[in-house]
């Protein structure tokens, strides 16, 4: 295991320190618990708060920000962040509009957050994203894992927040959001989780796991290496196959990489998951293509289609200022 | 070998496609010879134009856009371009004011672009990069090589064309930002050049390379690994040795990754050069964490330190709205 790190216990609040610094306009970091907050705080709106396992960054605390989350609570690396850290954030970021969880479908998660939701004074509510279509059960997961659609979720949702709306519309928009979005990932490689020091799998040179979680969960199957093509045709299948888009309709197209796989090849599975779409008669309207929903340093990438609408379209296109989003402002 | 490609020979022309498929509000591709251009020809500005050889992503491609690039011309892999390209891209976007190139300093890069200026119907100039302090020749270099800190001198001189300001205005800016700005990096693995299918360099699972190119490039020492702090303090202390900042001095800090480092490690990086930079008395006022001037998919980064002044500070502030880089606008 060869990675950046001094001790591996400070690893975590070594880079939430570094984060902080040098995105000290945006965001402010709270340590024990940890939690990261806007730098300021807004006023009227339902206070967004996500958070989950480190190790999958830019997500969340690259989400903080204008137009999208009020605060991050990030675990250690693949575990799950306890609920005196959302506590404190909800604590630190609500103005009176109540609380609105985002929290990707992981047992440990999902449990965490109910018990902080528990124990909030504030009106509160979770929109639970699921929408990897890889598996209907998973090693960390009582149905359909929450991966790289959080992203869009945690946008639209946000960019509703900003306007004023109240929790039931936001937790609307944000179940909205994520039963029209699928995705699907593969995986080159395997990540090394540095307290575990050792390879969460084992993939040899020929082969790859098709629909792999992010924390490197089984997916689909193990199967030889295929060609770029290949790979996204089954990916493209499978989401559409979750989806049942109407002819013609409208997508955001996402081409999320896990952190290994160089941005010149993730525009190869571009290039092909649009050409695909389009001869299922779909129209791709919006596209992202980066690291946003990342697992280490494993090499892969996963796709995601997001069914579009009017509304969706729009709170996709508002302002958003954040550190690994930004546009419009 | 295992990477996201169909045919080795479509590798280039495929990620291209899809990366101006993604982004064609802002690029438009044209094929043979390869380049790419802002898709709305601006009025009244220098004409900038970079390229070099392609596994470096964003670089250059994602830098076009409103107050950076007009052009890039993507070789193949870790191949110059040839000067046909340049030719046609400065065909495409001169519009009067004369021909800038941006050009990282590589053998057959220079040839290749001294080539093409020397052919060009329009005035030109040549902002030669050499940011990287690590080694006085390379494989590929007489003189300093040029590494991320061209991203710098690329937002400057862009902002600054977008003025209406001419080309030994620009040229004077973009000499003066790589005067003022030094880059070390540090890789953990190899990559794999596609064509080669076998790693550049090997690298055990205890060593790194102290002071590496972007290609693979030998650095200044293999060395066994360390702690990010010692890694970082040799990377920091030989970018100052070059700098020679005065006390006080305002400072940019850029960690670049060169792909399959996550970001969370990129942040630990961060950390602890922001730390002994602040120790030497420096004031970091403007920060860019992220991949941005990469090596196919080698784990490692980079550190860039710039040495702001007002003008310089004013150009990367400014409004810019490309792939890669956005705000402001």
């Amino acid at each position: 295991m060869k990675k950046f790190i001094n001790r591996i216990d400070d690893l975590l609040v070594e880079s939430l320190s570094g984060f902080a610094a040098a995105h000290r306009d945006l965001v402010t970091l709270h340590l024990d618990p940890n939690y990261l907050t806007r730098a300021q705080k807004p006023n009227n709106k339902v206070a967004l708060i996500s958070g989950g396992g480190s190790g999958h960054e830019p997500l969340h605390t690259g989400f903080i920000g204008y137009g999208m989350l009020d605060a991050a609570c990030p675990g250690h690396v693949f575990t799950s962040p306890t609920p005196d850290q959302m506590l404190e954030a909800a604590q630190a970021v609500e103005n009176g509009k109540g609380v609105l969880f985002i929290v990707k479908n992981y047992a440990g998660d999902i449990m965490n957050f109910e018990m902080a939701a528990e124990m909030l004074p504030f009106e509160n509510a979770t929109v639970v994203t699921s929408d990897d279509v890889a598996v209907e059960n998973s090693t960390y997961t009582t149905g359909r894992r929450g991966v790289a659609g959080t992203v869009i979720v945690e946008k639209c949702v946000g960019s509703l927040a900003e306007t004023g709306a109240d929790l039931a519309a936001c937790k609307a928009l944000g179940d909205k959001v994520n039963s029209r979005t699928a995705s699907m990932g593969v995986a080159l490689t395997s990540c090394t989780v540095p307290a575990a020091g050792r390879p969460t799998f084992d993939l040899d040179n020929h082969e790859l796991e098709m629909g792999v979680g992010i924390h490197g969960e089984p997916g689909r199957r193990r199967e030889p290496m295929r060609t770029a093509d290949e790979i996204v045709a089954d990916l493209v299948d499978a989401i559409l196959d979750d989806l049942k888009p109407p002819q013609d309709s409208e997508v955001l197209l996402m081409v999320n990489g896990f952190t290994g796989t160089p941005l010149m090849e993730l525009y190869v599975l571009y290039n092909s998951a649009a050409r695909l779409l389009q001869e299922r008669g779909l129209h791709i309207t919006r596209s992202l293509v980066g690291d946003y929903t990342t697992s280490l340093e494993m090499a892969g990438a996963s796709i995601t289609v997001c069914l579009l609408d009017d509304e969706i379209r729009q709170h996709w296109d508002s302002p958003v200022h954040t550190a690994a989003l930004r546009w419009g402002k």
